[in-house]
């Protein structure tokens, strides 16, 4: 679990596994670099290169065993089990990623909103009903909850005080999709969604074609 | 406008907007780029850097105006103008977008919603009531909107076919919240959120701490 694999192969990865998954979906068994390459848009030895780096393997005018491959970076992404979520802030960002239905598909499951100002005790979605509690019961509600991600779905000026009370409830994994950049301790994965940013790029990229 | 700038410059480009509309609100009206780059992690070589590509002026000893790099930043960015989106799928995503009151705050404003099977007519949300029309009269109904921007936020198999018809309705911009992988003409620029891939990152950042 310990092999290093470059950054830009990091990001990388839930791409293939994706490209992977639909395969395996279409019913093909096995793809070479270069049928793999055509679907992501690389190079057949981008590919290999990519793919080595990640300890897949693939066999010299065969190709890659689709679901094998699949499977290895499920075990190297930690799709194999079930992850709790607890999201902070019971607001429409909050709702949506509950509401999710893919997300419970692929292990990624809500056990709890928490909100500052709560306009209701639970919140009914297509696959569960999830708790809606106060923010301020965080301490005593989440060590019960099993849960190992944190998602901050709240006002920026809120994020990293939030941030610093799941560290210390135990959480080591943060999903913002507030634009605060945290600070975090060295074992706290944080991954930002950044969606004002994101639209923020596509009218660069409109503004430059002169759109 | 049309200054070179290099890609790994231009992704940073809205974080630049971000902390220099924060410092304005602090009231900071100037700034070194030793003290920007300890805000934005970076050291201030690589701030200096940045904003020479990106056509920024600062003077020695004295560092940055904060307000009229964050206008030139706007400028480039084509912040400076109203960009009106029509969302393609009512379900919790479009909803979201729709909702989130900051978009139109920044100059993007949402103008319509198309749904393949809308359960209603408008949308209320805090500042506009928008309407809601049938996916079918998407070339009827698009020309009048003033749309710049396509939304994708309908499941992944309709995604590629409703960018063919935002390209021929004369759309040249799309913000993709599917997983699809969308094959479009050059002059048509498109910025994919990948939520499930954002999800999957941060499982393998967990994995690979160990938690």
């Amino acid at each position: 679990m310990s092999t290093y694999v470059p950054e830009a192969v990091i990001r990388r990865l839930p791409s293939y596994y994706r490209h992977l998954r639909d395969l395996e979906q279409e019913g093909v068994q096995q793809i070479s670099s270069q049928e793999l390459g055509e679907r992501m848009g690389m190079t057949p030895s981008q590919i290999r290169q990519d793919i080595n780096s990640f300890g897949g393997a693939g066999r010299q005018g065969y190709g890659y065993q689709v679901s094998t491959l699949k499977e290895h970076l499920r075990g190297i992404m930690g799709l194999d089990r079930e992850h709790r979520m607890a999201i902070i802030g019971a607001g429409r960002i909050g709702k949506a990623v509950a509401n999710y239905t893919g997300f419970p598909r692929e292990g990624f499951r809500t056990v709890a909103l928490f909100d500052a100002e709560p306009t209701g005790s639970e919140l009914v979605t297509d696959g569960a009903t999830i708790p809606v509690y106060p923010a301020e019961e965080l301490e005593a509600r989440l060590p019960e909850l099993g849960a190992s991600i944190g998602v901050l779905a709240l006002p920026a000026g809120a994020a990293q005080d939030t941030a610093d009370r799941l560290y210390r409830l135990g959480i080591r994994a943060i999903w913002n999709f507030t634009p605060a950049d945290l600070r975090c301790p060295e074992d706290m994965a944080v991954m930002n969604v950044r969606l004002s940013e994101s639209l923020h790029l596509l009218s660069y990229m409109m503004n430059q074609m002169g759109k």
